[in-house]
């Protein structure tokens, strides 16, 4: 057991103060299930006047990295900084000093996991980064060890706080997605600048990429990774949905396909009595299907700074744990395969999907004729409203080859006949 | 790393087949993942025709459990026979013979689990448990690593499947407590026999007694648990909670008092917003509150063959990366402390009642006044029903002293007015 075991935290922003919070206000509790002091050593970072609103030493604030990835008293290093560059660099220097490294940098996992992972192992220190995927809630961890003697089939997650926040306001006050999204920047929930990273679902293909490759033991090429985001979601869809008995959610979907995997983040209908139904404003969750556990779910807060921090410390102790047993690399990577991911056109789900056609005889025929013609099969339709001479109607489809799905709407858009085709939303059952 | 992790399993019967199963069915993934084959080389049950649904070599039966606690090539112990009689035996046994443990059984951890953590720990093995609570839903680990670096206030679970289901038909169907339990008999989710340790709540007492000590470092004493079913639970409550917006659920509940722990089993009404609230049918979940973490949730099967399979399937994993690399003990007992628990009458909560009283002016008067006397104070009332010459009147009260309460109660149910106390429940908000 060594008596401290030493951590440098590289970025004091969001999660950089919940974590040095977490570790120096529980600092007994954590040396006590663990048998030694953590001790935070330096922390860096380029603004000065970081952390200003946490109590502690600032002797040992420093704006150069270097002084912690070449610190020799340095076991952890933290690195909270995020993107690729320098956190990369940092992590790979922070590796071939021998250190092990927690992060939350989901970005970087999901596009250099692998790369990292396998210098981890090579040097046989711990590379740990359960905060990466739903802030404060326990995902990773577990996929890696309760859940392990698992096939898992399946992985659903409610993992963007910011879009679940929005479409909760959207579903529960039929507003509009601009207008809410802009309250959401004002309450802090959405960046003000530029909110495309959590609004196009592109933090959320981060996740659901490094929770496919945990899940499947398969590397992921991001870029295979579809991703769709709400910007085009309008109440009334959502409230067509309810009436139907469904919730819209922005879902991150992995799926075992065959030897294949489907990754994919896009707006879903999902059952009212669905367990992600109920997960609201900017609550996440995570939605795990195994060969022998069934389902099993992982809710909580998917972001912030205390529980993200949490998160961070958990694998703090993890890892003290590994250096006192001389365990460290006992979790290794566990990406052995390289599935190919289903590209979106093969695909086969349900649709939802609102048009506005012209009211007279005959202009479903010609409809159920393209959608016939293009083998996709109509499950129901319901007539919702008329707007002047035009009818509202509203499908959805059985299951159905992506592909075909799309060559039928792009066909129905053509006719004469039909005003519009408002929109189209997949469906998960 | 050794080449082969040998396992015996004493107890071939629900949970034992699941685990059979997902070792032989899943052993490449799991070889794969550790490093090491895992193989059964010995079952242990005292009926030599167990585990007939399962396709392996039965010449590894033996009706003799000695035949795993003292078989050399035996690694790990795995009992899933239940009970203290012999199962406690057994696993000093094996833990004296240097062998690690994994078992399911909650009443023998609940009742010595810090007996046999500190032999364990005396003897550098392996304990693990993940099975004892709540089926396959990871909530063990989770608690012991990625939350542990939180001071936890509140482990609140629904933790018992036969009661939610029940509960869940009653509420969807407003049918009788009686007719639901024969149903759920005839079902095969009760059973037969004798029901109470489900319907008292007495399998949910063992479960929150294990979470309680882990999230709260420190020993119980199950005696100062205490438990309460749903035998007495009638659809009008049901139907009246859920007019003033709350569900009932059996909830298994423990919550940091200041220096002390309540730690409880009973009906609760709790609000339909609740993450709890919709947790529906044989589904289990613990809700967990900590000081950076905020709230998570975990959801899942909480028993059954396959879902307890799949608990113990991990623990076995977890211990074998420990033996391959020689850091057992490295999760050990953490029950630093011996808090008390809060006495039932010492708690403080709220209260749903309902009573029949004479419908003549005055008798709220005299009701409030027996309240007042002994400091309850009420929230709500509303009339609900005549019948004959009295009015039936529901109640709920702000925060109040159980002894506080109970007094009134009894009083209440001494008034010439008053025709019957018909129930009264808890309410967590």
């Amino acid at each position: 057991m060594k008596s401290r075991i030493g951590v440098g935290i590289i970025g004091l922003g969001t999660v950089g103060s919940g974590t040095l919070g977490i570790l120096l206000e529980n600092s007994s509790i954590i040396a006590q299930k663990i048998g030694s002091r953590v001790e935070v050593l330096k922390i860096a970072d380029l603004n000065p006047h970081a952390g200003q609103g946490i109590s502690f030493d600032r002797s040992i604030l420093t704006t150069d990295a270097r002084e912690i990835l070449d610190n020799p008293d340095i076991d952890i290093v933290v690195e909270l900084i995020g993107g690729i560059h320098p956190a990369k660099d940092f992590i790979l220097r922070a590796i071939s000093n021998g250190k092990h490294v927690v992060t939350a940098n989901k970005e970087l996992i999901a596009k250099h996991g692998s790369e990292i992972l396998d210098e981890a192992g090579k040097r046989g220190v711990d590379f740990y980064f359960e905060g990466s995927v739903g802030g404060g809630i326990p995902i990773i961890l577990p996929l890696k060890t309760s859940l392990a003697a698992n096939k898992i089939s399946e992985v659903i997650g409610i993992v963007n706080g910011t879009t679940n926040y929005i479409l909760t306001k959207m579903t529960n006050e039929g507003r509009d997605f601009a207008e809410v999204l802009a309250e959401a920047q004002d309450a802090g929930y959405a960046e003000k600048v530029d909110p495309s990273s959590d609004v196009e679902g592109l933090d959320a293909r981060y996740k659901i990429a490094i929770l496919a490759a945990i899940a499947f033991t398969s590397r992921v090429n991001l870029e295979d990774v579809y991703a769709e985001g709400i910007t085009r979601i309008s109440p009334k869809d959502i409230q067509y949905a309810r009436e139907l008995g469904y919730v819209i959610k922005l879902l991150a979907i992995a799926k075992q396909n065959h030897a294949r995997m489907e990754i994919r983040v896009h707006p879903t209908l999902i059952p009212l009595g669905h367990p992600l139904a109920s997960v609201n404003d900017v609550y996440n969750a995570i939605y795990v299907r195994g060969d022998f556990v069934h389902d099993v779910m992982f809710y909580g807060r998917g972001a912030g700074s205390l529980p993200t921090g949490s998160a961070v410390a958990g694998d703090i102790m993890e890892i003290a744990r590994n250096i006192n047993f001389g365990s460290t690399g006992r979790l290794p990577c566990t990406c052995f395969e390289r599935r190919e991911v289903v590209p979106m056109e093969e695909v086969v789900t349900k649709y939802y999907m609102r048009m506005l056609v012209a009211d007279r005889p005959g202009v479903l025929a010609s409809i159920a004729k393209v959608f016939g013609d293009n083998n996709v099969s109509i499950a129901s339709m319901v007539q919702k409203d008329l707007r002047g001479d035009n009818a509202e109607i509203v499908m959805v489809t059985h299951k159905v080859v992506e592909a075909n799905f799309r060559r039928a709407i792009a066909s129905i858009g053509e006719l004469a006949v039909v005003a519009e085709v408002s929109s189209w939303i997949r469906v998960e059952d």
